[in-house]
């Protein structure tokens, strides 16, 4: 490293006055956040770091992650000592018309995921670590994490993944100020009780006073000699450093200082910090040129080998079809929660070993690592049971808020998985990724059109779930049919349809039983695959609706909320139609599937029963 | 203790009898899971636990919480053991007429919180030990995981805060058999790794052969005599133990053994290993009498202290509102994720400090203990930023299964939020407690009917969601006004609605505001605050639908999916009415609260626009 210690501690005095100035102008924000880390962040992005700080995409950059979002003006101030902007931007932050939102979003290029949830920013760089092995860079990857962070379980699985894959390219330091929003945290200044937890979670832990420049440089220098794994800088500092009035003290937390008096006295104090130092940082660029990515042939993709009446299930036919599209395009890679011999992820661990990867029972970090996969070029496919998939909500939320092009899978679903019970049988997950915004969420039915998605899920932009059932059901599409994110299948119609029924995945098997009832005493029905629950097919759904007499039935195996009814309701509402729903309205229990698809009343005999009760009771308008 | 090692160890051999055969005879389930744990489940329910076996309720039992759920067979197999019902009722295992279902529910009488997502119940049992003390009991808590739970971050969650809170009263044994599902665990069976995690985590930690009864019953001794921490078992055991064939090898995991020769073969080399003993278990009762809880006086509770107009947060009015139910009703509890100071669940703890558990940024043993405290009796209402609530989404939607009697608060909901941005501003929280079963989900736009809501919540037998808003808002409602769940209040009516425009929270003032333009244009509307949004009230929705010839509109500061108009759908759908929908439909940014309700369609400038559209666009129907 060239740029001086005195210089990165006037950086760090700069990065504290833009930080009190620019919450200040803005009214809002966590100046005190800022404060504590000032020095760490100077130290890494003026001495540490490998990064073209005109082009913060540069795939052989270094990574910097701010788990601590809340100090997000902090990182504005960095970037802007870097040179990537001029510093007046950062008096536009939080602003309606400025991209300095109150929390980092990658809306800014130099964020790779939103953060500002706290415990997941370090899991996103596991897998931005993961990545650089990926790719073949020797980028390194630095998370900054406040000491209350500590406290989400996330953190702790992030902890052993980072172990298990031995992160050498991983180096965090956590800012223990100390104080967390409404009291001290759990550990306080106690550097001991937290280092102990860190060495004994294997990493190769440094205790440092998180002010002093030269020891936060011998750490990083330590960190970066340290191989087979990562390291983890506890830094110990003060909230709201080098500001008399408010150092170290509780209260403080989140609030900015009142423009005019408050804020012009803090900014003298800070000023009086400066020391004497003509010097400029000198920040290294990149220190490798990755290899370039082999292009994706999708064409070479195997059209799905199946005929009509093959019996698969829908979670086996998308790892057949994980695997096929892993090997043609290096940018997939997937993610377990050891459950890969059930979702059937292991096909695609036979296939490309070197990217998957094993997260064990960890869910959130299975997500977070996705995400930073996913924002530094990769197509991840994390999967696990659909009920567990809620594991990771928050991730999913913040995944969306990250613009990340993560593919996620949930298998199991519903209470057609049968005797394991409702602690396995997910039936609120397409409500969860449903009010996701702009997450394809597809639920296939048979094994062609779950090949054929997957291969779409893959070439999507942004985010995209599958929904895939346990049991085997039959094949009913040829090989050559295409199933288009935002599209549907009318499987049967006829000109004197009296009500659709609208199902998906092992519904509209049960759909096609009551079809069969129902014609057999003279009653037409139309049965629609609403494979595509979001986007959802509307001019379907629109025209059935017209066709029908506004006679909509949708099936699902699921709650009433937020899942199929719903997103055939909202594609026909501005036509004034209604939609009735058959779901799973209790909680249900143990048995066997086809006992509690009818139990549960989603079997095609409750199918018949509401499609005559609806024909007898439709509206005068038809 | 008084059962004769030969006792216990003959015991565990039936526990794995039993496992083995009522897995055979249900044709699924997890024996080898089982089998691993069988002298640690018999030391615990024969020689360690003080329980009256005739009556599991009893609230000076000691708990026993099987957070390996899918080992359920052999709790099962341990109370037919114990006497509470005939072993023959374990051949009945999974069956849809058996509530021996495939993971343990309450519904079950010794079933305190439902497993089988993997972490969560020894969250839950920080709760059961936290309630021992609310209640004066000596009852002491027992949970038993699997060592691949270790990588859920939660259980790491629970390790911090059982310190925190000094639960000595609580006994950890973690059944290391070293084996996941897809493949070993990350530790395998290194013991010093697992151990130096807990110890790091300040547990009392102990390694002990886990096949090994004396081990077992001094480990157990050690516990008792532990004071100040709880204490961490680490059981080494083989996944399969008993069988030759199977023992310690991978494979295994959820498969039941064959009915006829393969499970007769089982059978039998387990029957071999029974020793001579005559004598029965000798169960302890439990050892003290708890005091009785004092009866809780609602009539006390004061009204809301509000005149029209006052301008108050309804997340402000929640806190007041708490603390006075507090006041009255020993049996409610508060549980914070170090937001208290914006929650105001800080109003709770200052009239009712030994009821508030800090949980500090650990929304996952927030919930989980907010299960178990809920599962003896307490009514906890754990609260933290509504966003922040999807962090814990699967503790929540085992919650239900648990049939559990929390009372969730979220507050900062949606942009009305402003300048913090989109980590912090929930928009799928409606949609992720409207999917839970039986939960309450209610939403309340000023101070009066949020305190009476508030009362409501406390006083409704299970789950219930109230979301709180940020900014101020003027009260509408005198003090007197009642709002039972189910409810609604139709605000603004006339003999002319061309059209019913539904809010709920910031929204239904834009609706007002809407309104009054409309009216001053000619058009009158009638205005819905929706503030139980689950169950909705249909009545009132479907009046408003008739009365309008069908135009609907909901505005809603949440997503498209699965809130309002979801709600206000599916209320209507029966008669066949539609739902237009005023939701956020992007990633929301940084800005002030009014510029985002205008920005993302909400304001009532947009509610006036959809009405104008919708009623020129009404259907023929009218």
């Amino acid at each position: 490293m060239t740029t001086s210690v005195s210089t990165l501690e006037n950086l760090a005095t700069q990065l504290r006055i833009d930080s009190v100035r620019s919450t200040s102008e803005a009214g809002s924000g966590h100046p005190t956040s800022c404060l504590s880390a000032a020095e760490i962040v100077s130290a890494l992005f003026f001495a540490e770091m490998h990064f073209d700080p005109k082009n913060p995409q540069n795939p052989d950059n270094d990574r910097f992650v701010l788990s601590k979002g809340h100090a997000a003006p902090i990182l504005y101030a960095a970037w802007a000592a870097a040179g990537l902007f001029p510093r007046e931007e950062l008096l536009k932050l939080r602003r309606i018309d400025s991209d300095l939102e109150g929390h980092p979003t990658p809306r800014l290029s130099f964020v790779d995921v939103a953060t500002g949830s706290l415990g997941q920013g370090i899991c996103a760089a596991v897998g931005t670590a993961l990545n650089a092995r990926r790719i073949g860079s020797e980028y390194r990857t630095y998370v900054v994490l406040g000491d209350g962070e500590m406290a989400e379980g996330s953190v702790w699985e992030a902890g052993n993944i980072a172990v298990y894959y031995k992160l050498d390219n991983l180096c965090a330091v956590i800012d223990v100020n100390a104080l967390g929003q409404s009291q001290h945290t759990q550990f306080g200044h106690n550097m001991d009780e937290i280092a102990a937890r860190w060495k004994a979670f294997e990493w190769h832990t440094l205790v440092v006073d998180g002010h002093d420049i030269p020891a936060l440089l011998r750490a990083l220098d330590e960190a970066r000699a340290t191989k087979g794994r990562p390291t983890m800088i506890l830094a110990r500092t003060l909230k709201g450093k080098g500001l008399s009035a408010i150092e170290g003290k509780d209260g403080w937390h989140g609030k900015a200082l009142k423009k005019g008096e408050e804020t012009d006295k803090a900014i003298a104090e800070l000023e009086k910090q400066m020391v004497p130092d003509g010097s400029k940082p000198d920040i290294p660029g990149p220190r490798s040129k990755s290899r370039p990515e082999p292009a994706a042939d999708y064409s070479k993709i195997p059209a799905p080998a199946y005929k009509k009446g093959d019996v698969v299930a829908t979670r086996e036919a998308w790892g057949v079809a994980l695997a096929a599209v892993g090997a043609v395009d290096p940018r997939i890679v997937a993610l377990d929660a050891d459950v890969k011999n059930s979702t059937f992820s292991d096909k695609f661990e036979k296939i490309a070993a070197g990217r998957f990867y094993e997260d064990f029972i960890a869910e959130q970090v299975m997500v977070g690592a996705a995400m930073g996969l996913a924002a530094r070029g990769a197509i991840p496919f994390p999967s696990t049971f659909a009920c567990f998939l809620t594991r990771a909500a928050d991730f999913i939320r913040m995944g969306a808020i990250s613009f990340a092009n993560v593919k996620f899978t949930g298998s199991h679903a519903g209470v057609s998985i049968g005797e394991d019970g409702p602690s396995q049988m997910a039936l609120e997950d397409l409500s969860m990724m449903r009010s996701v915004h702009g997450c394809a969420v597809l639920y296939p039915c048979d094994a062609v059109s779950t090949e054929r998605l997957v291969v779409e899920m893959a070439r999507h932009k942004g985010m995209a779930y599958m929904r895939t059932s346990r049991p085997k059901t039959p094949v009913i599409y040829g090989p050559d049919e295409t199933f288009p994110i935002g599209g549907s299948k009318v499987v049967r119609q006829s000109a004197h349809d009296k009500a659709a029924v609208i199902g998906a995945g092992v519904t509209l098997f049960e759909a096609l039983k009551a079809y069969d009832q129902l014609k057999a005493e003279g009653i037409e029905i139309r049965v629609i695959d609403a494979y595509s629950l979001q986007p959802v097919d509307e001019k379907t759904m629109n025209e059935a609706a017209r066709a029908t007499g506004g006679v909509l039935i949708t099936v699902e195996d699921h709650s009433p909320a937020g899942g199929i009814g719903d997103a055939v309701s909202e594609a026909v509402a501005a036509a004034g139609f209604g939609v009735r729903r058959l779901a799973v309205r209790e909680i249900p229990r143990s048995g066997q599937p086809d006992e509690l698809l009818d139990r549960y009343g989603i079997s095609a005999r409750h199918i018949v029963d509401a499609v005559k009760h609806a024909v007898a009771a439709r509206p005068t308008l038809a």
